[in-house]
Parts: structure tokens; C-alpha cells; sequence
């Protein structure tokens, strides 16, 4: 085949998943949305998301512009390099941007259809959610593969060798990585600041539920699901997406020098690059068939229907990339390259590593299932716990937190001893490339809870019959298990995807070895499994501040709005969305900076000791990232646990006994950990991987 | 001089610290001992503690001997090593077993007589309540020199080359690795079962405070005092101690290949291995001359008496030690050696690691002490966010935990670099040496503080006049701070020992580079950075599961003891300090065995994938120690905070408030992350990086 026509080819299947999307999107759109409060309240939380949208693009603008000028003078000079690096750049973040705006617009008209439809059954309400979890997913591959792979065919064209070709796409990385820096970070603090201040405002302004519309903090706290879980989530999944293809390309560029492979190379050379974008166009074809299988009938069991569109589309996947990888790779080569040495691959073995990467994906989600999901043994444990206090919980939390690191870091370790002996530092990019190359349908399904768990939340406040609340707790149950199996799996991903980034920078630096019995690598080791300890306790800082904010916005709103207590007047819900908005957005900047100086200020040190600060926060990263997700999933299915009436020896625990006030303080806790501090570890590790990647030809 | 008079004079100066400790002992023991009542509660608590370490002896004795077997036909057979290391691996658990023997009988004498001086004055109560710590530090450092000294001789007589006698040696260092393993984590679930169990069982079965004498756990918890806080943090810098001489000794013995310094040696080339041997025996001696100034009058301060002491003693052993170095160094010498390549070395180089040895540790020290001490920011942040409840406070906690990280890690690694930088790896080695060389006033310092708490407990249940009571109180409230200071100290140290032993194991093993850009690296530095939260979530565990027993076994004895609840008859405490001790030798089995058994399991798959294990283990190791040793000390104090009334705008908080409580909480969970978790963390890293020490003959 020629490469020219497979490299068309790519781009079409981007914008087969963007049509496909916005069918969909145009399908939801078209559904009833309920009666006029259901309508209201809808429109008040879409009117929230968008104000954050709003308020954090324009922030976005300016950096990205000045990031993008600062690119472009740095590299301008650069022989291995170029300006157009800006314009990589410039491009990812829009295409994160556009993504995290459709994937947010949609799941904001779904919620209340979802609702709507829950009203005449499960499988039309599945339906709906799981639609508008799929326009997210495909939106992130179609922009990412699309954006990409017209990346790649306009610089080809130009007269650069190969090295310089990538270089400057690896802009299109950075540039995703800042969207992501703002969504997941910002949005996780959003969604805390949100979720937290609502809920003590409501203790400290006594008769004030956290869901009751005169909390004026209520609004935000909807919007927040959508803000962190949707778009934050898909930001998260767009960054390892596009990190992962882009570091296998840079290590695929390797064999460009290795004559036995351009010899026998249906390409030229070039497949082991065009690999990657091969694959991630067929996932997308995959994804769209998987989603057809989603389906449900009353009375059955939703989580079923999404394993079987999800697991399936993985299994489907693996024996597809098997024809591919014969078809596109010769069937053996040996070749040099600067970090593995002398190798011998084979299509074969570079299969087996995509399949480790599936496998790898699969079974981490799986292991965090195991220590989060209801009515397992670790969660009983802490449920139990409960029961003499909340300090007792909280240990429980931490301890199973801390245990729950034990199993995903051997997969990860064998994965990565694995992925390598069958393909080298290709075989563990293209492991990451593997377990991502299902993101459209993996991420529709992780995106599917929060829409379910907002229709819920708008199912209670329009006071629906009890049969929609229970069609919508079913499904908003499930998505609590594909929540905390989609976690894990980003954090698996991210972990992957920086290491693959970490070898492209190596290759792109220099680099040969990174031995840790050097002082300086062993100080950068030592550094950078440091800063997540940090950047965490600035994002849990962080919501703190907002959270306090937000309780004095609704003391204010209470003393100063006549009527609000008593129901008669409406809360200024837009003034409390500001609030957590602007919060969000001011202190993500110090991690930010963080994030994005440390790298370069060690980079320009001393290289080896940025390669040492690359494992150092990779490792620590991924294991502190694991410890605080777990824990806090953990904490919250144990408070769930007790709400579902919990019997120990005899006695039974429920919603207001001690035991579950104990669960309660658990679940605050672990709400930062797990959905602000812990989830940024994912960005944390990529950023830095991404601009010691970006800056790797300049210390070279 | 001649090698083998300063050989013989270094066993002298451990001698000399045996025969100051022993007087200091009898000293004590001629001091009054107070009242009946007194003398009772006094008499209970060393039974328990004595009974506590005959148990953990006599498990000891069957595991040391099993141990000392294996290792003797292992190595019978080797040509580099001989059976005879199991004799220094028993000679090592001996000294470290007597060592702790001996301080905590001392400490357990010590205590009422502290409270009995306090009847008297601030002055004289200080200076029993130091004379028991001192006792424990000099034995500590007496026994450790002496130990390793006489060993030294032993082995140089025979005809052994000198690699051969080192490799020897290493199981000295094995042996006092196994006693702390049993004293510090042991150590640490004992205590705090006991602790938990006695406040919980206080709640479960009202109306029983925590110190009352009727609470049948109450004499558990405070001989819990003894063996955590005095024999096991005897036990933890007894290792580093002896870790750090033995590695540096093996780093030192590399320069035996080096012309260049053999010829220039004064010592015949063994100078720089005699080196950590006389810095130790000069360090035992300003230890001894620093204690004579810990003096204070009555209304003085004892935190200055002490500060005076410890860092004058500091002060005065780098000058020392410049003296020493130069006296006994070559000026200059270039040598080649395997890890570090050619390197030019200079005497004032060596003493310049010894000085950043010294200053790191004394700097991480006080940022601990910031972090974590009464009116600091940090803590007071933690006290104010307990108002509004306890989910805020645990939040705040885990994130002054998590932020203090940042500087003890830019310490140490500038440290390593600054080591390496004048002196190789010998200078990461012999930092370490600089850091503990002083460790016999340091560690007398720390066990001050905990025969201080004792003190102030029997006060309170002798219900002494209020006067005693402040005082005691007085150096009860230096106590914490100089326990802060000691745990970061003991965090600081075991990070520099387990480098220099990590060096040294690549010495013996002949790695020269641990490259982890291979996969097999990578994933042993996965590993060991994933173990410190394995080991971590177990030692929290057992600490719930033996505090369960305890609360069931108080139950037991409250239904079955006629009159207890009434007064009139005598709990059976001794029940309960067989429950505590039960249980922590019991739950030190599992970790105890993964500390073991994943670096020989790993080591002999691949000894450089057992090298990326070292260097993960400790730098994880050591940042996961930091955050769950500070986020403990701080929740601590801020309770404290509060207790002495914490006024917030314009409001007071005080004991018995809902902020108090929330603060409650937070050090409940503290408790286990700064007394079991974290402190066994140290023994972690030290621990694994002996194995690999010991085994490296093996897998070379």
C-alpha cells in the first residue's frame, strides 16, 4: 500500500467519528426535554458550564497564545526544529478545547433528556446517557486523530528530514497537555471547590440541603460534575491519546535508520510511524461499532450492555491489530537504535505488545474496581471501620488506598518488562497506543456516569415520580463502577503514555543511558517523585480556599437576598458558578507553573538529571496518583454501603447513625483526593514528560 | 600512626561510652524513687516492658538463629565470604538487642525518678529524665562501635583479602537490621495497639478515660511509650549507625586499588576504611563532653539546655573532624574505581561531605520541626480548619504532610550531589557517618522526650501536687519538639545510610550502572517505590487489628472483674501487655517477610533489576515517611493547639469543643502514620538495602 494514500486515509476515519458525533449529538437534541422546571434547571447548569467554558478560554487564549510565542522564537533558530512548532501547538489545545466544548455542550442536554426518558423506561434513558458519553469519546479521538495526522501530511510535505518533522509535531502533545493542565486541574478544583462549599455551607447555614435549590451553591456543584468528570475526564484521555501516538511515531522514526527495515518496508520506512495513527483510526471504526451493542431492556442489567460494547470493542480490537501490524510491518528486522542497542523484532511481537497494553488497560481498571466497588472486602472493611468513628474509617481508607498501589504497579512492571521484550522502547509506546487505541467507546462509557448522575440529581429537584429516580439510580450506580474503572485506566494510560514519552524525549535528547547510581539523576529521581506530593497538596490547598469562598458567597446570598430561606426568591446561582469558576482558574496557576518550570529549569541543568526527574515522577506519580483515586473511591462506596443499610454482627447501620456519619467525614475527605489532587497526578506526569519532550532539541 | 593502634584505640572509645552509660545508670538508680504509689505504677510498667522484650527475645533468638543457619551455608562455600558472617550477623543482633535492653530498663527506672526530681525543680528533673536518654544513646553508639570494631580485628587477622572481610562484616549490619525490624515495627504496632486500643476502649465502654488506672490498658499504653519511642528508635539509628560505617567502609576499600592512594597512605591504604570507624569513636566522645552542658536552672528553658548540647556537639565534631581527616587522609589522590570512574579526591573534600552530612541532617531536622511544632503556620492551619469539622482538618493534615516533603528532598538531593561532588560516592557514604556521628547525644535527646511523657502519666496517676505536673509538663512540651526534630533526623539518616549501602551493594555485586531506561530497571524502581505503601498499609492494619483484640480484651475484664468498674479491685494489666505483645510480634511477620523476601526473590532474577529496587525503595521510602511522620506530628500538635485554647476571629476553642474534637480525630490518625508506618518506613529502606548488601557475594 502506499503510505501517501494510508496517510489520507487516517484523517477520514477523524472525521467519520466527528460526523458520527455529531449525528448523535443531533439525535439527543432532538429528544424531549421534559417539563418546564426540568427545563429550568437543565438550563441553569448548561448556562453554568458554559460561563466556566467561557471564563476559562479566555484565560486559555493568553497563555496559549504566549506559550505559542515563546515557541516559536525559541525554535525559530533551531535546525532541527522550527516556528511551526507554535502553530502544533496552537492546534492541539484547539482541538482539546473544541472537544472538551462539544463533549461538555452535549452532556449537558443529555442529562435532562436522560431524565426524560427514564420516565418511560431503562433502555431509552441508557440510551441517552450512554449517546452522549459516545459524542465526548468520539469528539477526542476524531479531533485528536484528525488534528494530528493533517499535522503530519502538511509538515511532510515540507523539505525536513524526519527527526525535525517531529520535533515540531510534538507541539500538537503540549499544547493538549495545557488544555488538560486547565480542565483537569482547574476542573477538579471547580468541581470540589463546588461540591464541598455547598455541602458545609449547608451544614453551617443550618436547613440546607446540599441538592435544595435555595442553596444557591447548588447549580455549581451540577455544573462541577460536568466541568470535572466530563470535560476533565476527556482532556485527561485526549492528552494520553494523542502523548501515546506521538511518542511511538518518535520511537518508529528510529528504524528509519535502520536499512534492513527501510529495505523490506511496504512504506519506505515510515510504518513503524504510521503504525500509531493506523491503529488509532481503526479503534475509532471499532469504537463506533462497539457502540452499537450498548443496549438494554427494562429490567436489565445496564452494566452488562457496556461491557459487552466496551470489552468487546477491545477484544475486537486485538485481533484486528493483528492483521494490521502483519499487513503494514515487515515480519522481521534487526536494527540499532541509540537506547535498546541491537534488537530483532518482529510484526508479531509488536502485536503481543499492543495486546499487552489492552490486557495491561483492562486489568488495572479491574483492580481498582476490586478496591472500590461496593460489597467487596475492602470496602465492607472500611464500612465496618465506621462503626467505632471516623478516624478509624479514615485509617481503613488510607490502608486500603496504600494496598491498592500493590497489584496495578506489578502489572505495570511486568507490562512494561513485557511490552519491551517483544518490541523494545517501540513495544512499550505501542502498548500505550494499544490500551488507547478504544478511547471513543472506553471514554463514552466513563462519561455516561456523570450524565446519569446528573439526570438524578435533576430527577430529585423536579420532584419525579420515585420509578424515574430508581431507572436513574441504576444507572448512576453503574456508572460509579465504569467511574472508577475509567480512573484506573487513566491512570494506567497516563503511566504508559509518559513512559513512552519519556523514551521519545531520550531519543530526541541524546540520551543514552539515565543511571541512577549518578548523583545528579539520582537528585532528579529523588525530585521529581517529589513534586506530586507537592502539586497534590496545592490542589487540595486549592479547594479548600474555593470551597471557603463559596460558603461566604452563600452567607452573603442569605443575609442580603430577602425571601431566599423562606423559597419566594431566587438564588443568584450564576454569582456562586463565578466564584468556583475564577477559584479554579487562579489557583490552578501555581501548579501550573510548576508543572511546567521545574522540567525546564532542571532541563537546562543538566539533561540527565531531567531524565532522572522523568522516572522519579512517573513512578511516584502513578503510585500516589493510584493510592489517592482508591482511597477515595473506596471511602465513598463504604459511605454508600452503610446508606444501603449495613449489618455487622447482628447490628444494623444506616443513612444518620454514627457509623455513616464516620463514612460521611470519609467521603469528604477522599472527594479531593479523588477527584482533584489524585486525577492531576495523570496531567503531572504527561505535562512534564511532554515539555521535556518540547524542549528536548534545545539541551540536546 | 600505625593501623592497628588506631584500630585498637577505636573499640576503647566504645568502652568508654559502655562504662559512662553504666555509671549514668547506676547514678539514676540511686535517685529517689517517690512515693509507694509511685514506685507501683513505676513497677508496673517495667514488668510490661520487660515482659515485652522477653517475649520479643525469645522469638528473636529462633529467628536470628534460623537466619544465622541459612546464612552460614549460603556463604560457607563462597570464595569472597565464609560462614563466618553468620557470627557477625548474631554479634549484631546482640549488640542492637542489648542495646535496646539496656536503655529501656534504664528508661523505665528513669521515669519516676524524673517525676520525683520534679517534686524538687525543673533542673533536677531535666537532668534524670536526659541521664536515661543518654544512657540508651551511649549504649546505642557504645555497642555499635565495640560490635563492629572487634570484628574489624577479628576478621584482618585472619588471611582474608580485604573484600572478603567486608563482605563478612555486612551481616553485622544485617543482624542490628533484624532487631530493629522487630523494634521499630514491632515496636510501633505495639504501641500503638495498645494506645488506640486503651482511648477506643475508654469510648466503647463509657465513663473510663484513657490514663485511668481502672482502664486495664492503661499500663500497656504507657509501656507502648517505652518500647516504641525508646527501644525502637534506639534500635532504628542503631542500624543506620552501623549501616552507615559499613558502607562507607566498603567504599572505602575501593581506593585499596588505587596506587596512587596506597602509596601515599599513612595507614598502608586502609585509612579511608578506618576513617567512619574513628569519626564514630571521636562522635562517642563529643557526645559525652556536649552532655555535660545540657544544664538548666529553675523558669529556664530546657529546649535551649538541649539545643545547646546537641548542636554545640555538632559544631564542635565537624571542626573535629577536620582535623581528624586531614591528620589521617592523603591531601590529594586520584583514583579509578568502577562506579565513579577516575576521580581526583582530596582530604578536604571528604571533610566537606562530612559537614553537608552534618548541616542536612540538623536542616531536616528543623523542617520538620516548622512543619510540625506548636504555633507554626502549617499547624495553626490545621487547627483552624478542625472548626469546621473533622473531614477539613484530616484534608488539611494530609496536605501539610504531603507539602513537606518539598524541602527535605531539595536538601538531600542537593546534598547527594554536593557529597558526590567533593568526595565520589565515598562522600555519599561518609555524609552519612557526618550526620550520625554525633548520633549518641542526638538519641539521647529523643529518648528524653518519652521518659518525659512517662514521667508527667505518673504525676497524674499519683495525683501529685499541680506544680510537678507543669514541670513535668514543661519538658514534656520539648519533648515533642525534639521527637519532631529526631524523627526527621531518623528519616534523614536512613535515606543517606541506604544510598551508602546502595553503593556499596553495587560495589560487591559489580553493577556499574543502573541504566532505567531498561525495562527491568524501570520496573524494579516501579516496585520499590510501590512496596513502602504495601508495608505501610500492613503495619496500619495490624495496628486496627490488635487494637480490636485490646478493646474486647478490656470488655472481657470489665464483665468478668468483679468491682474494676468500681475501684475496689485490680485490673489485670498484664493481660493486656501480653495482648499488645502477642500482637506486634504476630503482625511484624508479613512485613517483616516482604522486606525480606522481595529483594532476594528480586536479586536473583536480575541484580541490576534488584538495583532499581534500591533506588525506588529509598526514594519513595523516604518521601512516604516524611509525609505520613509529619502529617501525624502536626495533627498532634494542633490538637495541642487547640487544647491551649485557639482563638480564630475573635472565637476560642477550647478542650470539649466540636473543633476540639474534629481535632481528635485528626490525631487519632496521625497516630498510626507517625509512630508505626511511618518510623518502620526507615526500616524499610534500611533493611532491603542490607539484603542486598549481604546477598551480593551471591548473585555478583
Amino acid at each position: 500500500m502506499d503510505a501517501s494514500l494510508i496517510t489520507y486515509l487516517v484523517p477520514v476515519t477523524g472525521l467519520l467519528a466527528l460526523i458520527y458525533a455529531f449525528t448523535r449529538a443531533q439525535w439527543i437534541a432532538r429528544q424531549d426535554a421534559g417539563t418546564e422546571l426540568m427545563q429550568e434547571i437543565a438550563g441553569n447548569i448548561a448556562r453554568g458550564a458554559r460561563a466556566f467554558l467561557r471564563r476559562e478560554y479566555r484565560v486559555l487564549i493568553v497563555f496559549v497564545l504566549v506559550v505559542a510565542a515563546l515557541l516559536a522564537v525559541a525554535n525559530a533558530t533551531q535546525p532541527d526544529s522550527s516556528w511551526l512548532i507554535s502553530v502544533s501547538f496552537i492546534t492541539g489545545a484547539l482541538c482539546s478545547g473544541l472537544a472538551g466544548f462539544i463533549g461538555m455542550t452535549v452532556a449537558t442536554k443529555a442529562n435532562v433528556r436522560t431524565t426524560q426518558a427514564a420516565r418511560t423506561g431503562l433502555g431509552p434513558a441508557l440510551n441517552v446517557a450512554f449517546s452522549g458519553g459516545l459524542v465526548m469519546g468520539l469528539s477526542v479521538v476524531g479531533l485528536g486523530v484528525l488534528g494530528l495526522s493533517l499535522l503530519f501530511i502538511l509538515y511532510s510535505g515540507l523539505d525536513w528530514d524526519f527527526a525535525r518533522v517531529i520535533n515540531v509535531i510534538a507541539g500538537f502533545s503540549l499544547g493538549a497537555s495545557s488544555i488538560a493542565l486547565f480542565a483537569r486541574v482547574g476542573g477538579g478544583i471547580y468541581t470540589k471547590a463546588a461540591d464541598v462549599g455547598a455541602d458545609l455551607a449547608g451544614k453551617v447555614y443550618e436547613g440546607i440541603p446540599e441538592d435544595d435549590p435555595r442553596n444557591p451553591a447548588t447549580i455549581a456543584d451540577n455544573v462541577g460534575d460536568n466541568v470535572g468528570d466530563v470535560a476533565g475526564m476527556g482532556a485527561d484521555l485526549f492528552e494520553s491519546y494523542v502523548g501515546s501516538i506521538i511518542g511511538t511515531m518518535v520511537l518508529g522514526a528510529a528504524f528509519l535508520d535502520a536499512p534492513e527495515f527501510v529495505a523490506q518496508d511496504a512504506f519506505g520506512g515510515l510504518s513503524a510511524v504510521l503504525l500509531p495513527l493506523v491503529l488509532a483510526g481503526v479503534g475509532i471504526l471499532v469504537s463506533i461499532v462497539g457502540s452499537f451493542f450498548v443496549r438494554v431492556r427494562e429490567g436489565g442489567n445496564p452494566q452488562k450492555a457496556l461491557n459487552i460494547g466496551e470489552f468487546g470493542a477491545a477484544g475486537f480490537m486485538a485481533v484486528l491489530s493483528y492483521f494490521i501490524i502483519r499487513a503494514m510491518l515487515p515480519a522481521e528486522w534487526t536494527a540499532t537504535t541509540p537506547l535498546v542497542g541491537t534488537f530483532t523484532y518482529t510484526a508479531t511481537g509488536v502485536f503481543w505488545a499492543v495486546v499487552i497494553g489492552l490486557v495491561a488497560g483492562t486489568l488495572i481498571g479491574l483492580v481498582t474496581e476490586f478496591y472500590t466497588a461496593t460489597d467487596t472486602r475492602p470496602v465492607n472493611g472500611i464500612a465496618r471501620q465506621s462503626i467505632t468513628g471516623s478516624a478509624t474509617n479514615i485509617i481503613a481508607g488510607l490502608g486500603v488506598g496504600m494496598y491498592s498501589t500493590g497489584i496495578p504497579a506489578l502489572i505495570l512492571a511486568i507490562g512494561i518488562i513485557g511490552a519491551h521484550h517483544f518490541a523494545g522502547l517501540y513495544g512499550i509506546a505501542i502498548a500505550a497506543v494499544g490500551m488507547l487505541s478504544v478511547t471513543g467507546i472506553q471514554l463514552a462509557v466513563d462519561a455516561y456516569g456523570p450524565i446519569s448522575d446528573n439526570a438524578g440529581g435533576i430527577a430529585e429537584m423536579a420532584e419525579l415520580p420515585p420509578e424515574v429516580r430508581q431507572r436513574t439510580d441504576k444507572l448512576d450506580a453503574v456508572g460509579n463502577t465504569t467511574a472508577a474503572i475509567g480512573k484506573g485506566f487513566a491512570i494506567g494510560s497516563a503511566a504508559l503514555t509518559a513512559l513512552g514519552l519519556f523514551a521519545a524525549f531520550m531519543t530526541q535528547a541524546g540520551i543514552d543511558s539515565i543511571d541512577v547510581a549518578q548523583p545528579r539523576i539520582l537528585a532528579g529521581v529523588l525530585i521529581g517523585a517529589m513534586l506530586p506530593y507537592v502539586f497534590s497538596a496545592m490542589a487540595m490547598g486549592a479547594v479548600g480556599r474555593a470551597a471557603g469562598d463559596m460558603i461566604k458567597e452563600v452567607g452573603r446570598q442569605f443575609r442580603e437576598i430577602k425571601g431566599l430561606r423562606e423559597g419566594t426568591a431566587r438564588a443568584e446561582y450564576e454569582r456562586c458558578v463565578d466564584i468556583s469558576t475564577r477559584a479554579a482558574i487562579r489557583e490552578m496557576i501555581a501548579p501550573g507553573l510548576l508543572a511546567v518550570l521545574v522540567p525546564v529549569i532542571v532541563g537546562f541543568i543538566d539533561k540527565n538529571m531531567l531524565g532522572g526527574l522523568l522516572a522519579g515522577v512517573t513512578v511516584s506519580g502513578v503510585l500516589f496518583a493510584i493510592f489517592q483515586a482508591n482511597a477515595g473511591g473506596a471511602w465513598d462506596n463504604a459511605k454508600k454501603t452503610i446508606e444501603a443499610d449495613f449489618t455487622v454482627d447482628g447490628a444494623t447501620y444506616s443513612k444518620g447513625s454514627d457509623a455513616h456519619k464516620a463514612a460521611v467525614v470519609g467521603d469528604t475527605v477522599g472527594d479531593p483526593l479523588k477527584d482533584t489532587s489524585g486525577p492531576s497526578l495523570n496531567i503531572l506526569l504527561k505535562l512534564i514528560a511532554v515539555v521535556a519532550l518540547v524542549i528536548a532539541p534545545l539541551i540536546a
